[in-house]
């Protein structure tokens, strides 16, 4: 059985690409991580327009990668969070940021420090088994036992 | 200075998006990514639209992610292959499909073995400094020194 030949209808990149496959959503999402909670502030740095930016803010919140909740009475007011789900898109707002700088043909405009042992990096993907960075040529994919095999493949 | 006051026409997610932030682009750089290279098995495998799919890897290839070449004459027919540029997306994707696989409610139908170690294992993002795996809550994010500060922010 090649990998080739698995059902594509059991796809964790489409079903990831169902909830933020849309340019919009991750510009959101790269606002949301560096700090930007509210609707103007949001939509200023986007450009975003705002009917697409709330309906795009509503999705995030609906599915569980933002969280919406009041900051003010009078009007009331919302301002919007990340939850872990969304904290969890980290490593793919790093990815796309290092391919970006990388291979867009521009200046690195964010340095990033790990907390931990306080140096500025640029976190890379590892195995965790052995600790060695790895890349594509590094790595086999696999069926997996919830692999299902085409029919007409 | 505020991270949220640098100017996002420097960033580098935006420019990554501009080459590859479409869920039809992102679907066909899975495909390439478990070897699939003909333009047939790649339409079955997506479900894109021919003419979709042939702009999607038209831009691929103008913008070096992916390489064209003629795999039989009479007729001349092409398949697609990833270029370095479009392997370092290696990340971006893994990440996608792990994210789908723990919040999109299903099973992982691709295990990942490290063919350094032959351990089958979950990547993860590192810091490269100390080696400890890393997510949003452990970094932070500075202006680098390419950072424009935007002058109305």
């Amino acid at each position: 059985m090649s990998l080739a030949d698995w059902d594509r209808d059991n796809c964790s990149v489409a079903r990831a690409l169902e909830l933020i496959g849309d340019r919009h959503t991750v510009l959101v999402l790269r606002e949301a991580f560096v700090g930007e909670r509210r609707f103007d502030r949001i939509q200023r740095h986007t450009g975003v327009a705002r009917n697409i930016l709330s309906d795009r803010l509503n999705k995030l919140v609906a599915h569980g990668i933002l969280a919406r909740r009041p900051y003010q009475e009078r009007p009331v007011r919302h301002e919007y969070v990340l939850t872990d789900k969304g904290l969890d898109l980290y490593p793919v707002l790093v990815s796309l940021m290092q391919w970006g700088t990388r291979h867009g043909g521009g200046d690195a405009p964010i340095l990033l420090e790990h907390r931990g042992c306080g140096a500025i990096v640029e976190p890379h993907l590892a195995c965790p088994s052995c600790g060695e960075a790895v890349g594509a040529r590094d790595m086999r994919a696999l069926p997996g036992p919830d692999a299902v095999l085409r029919q007409s493949a």
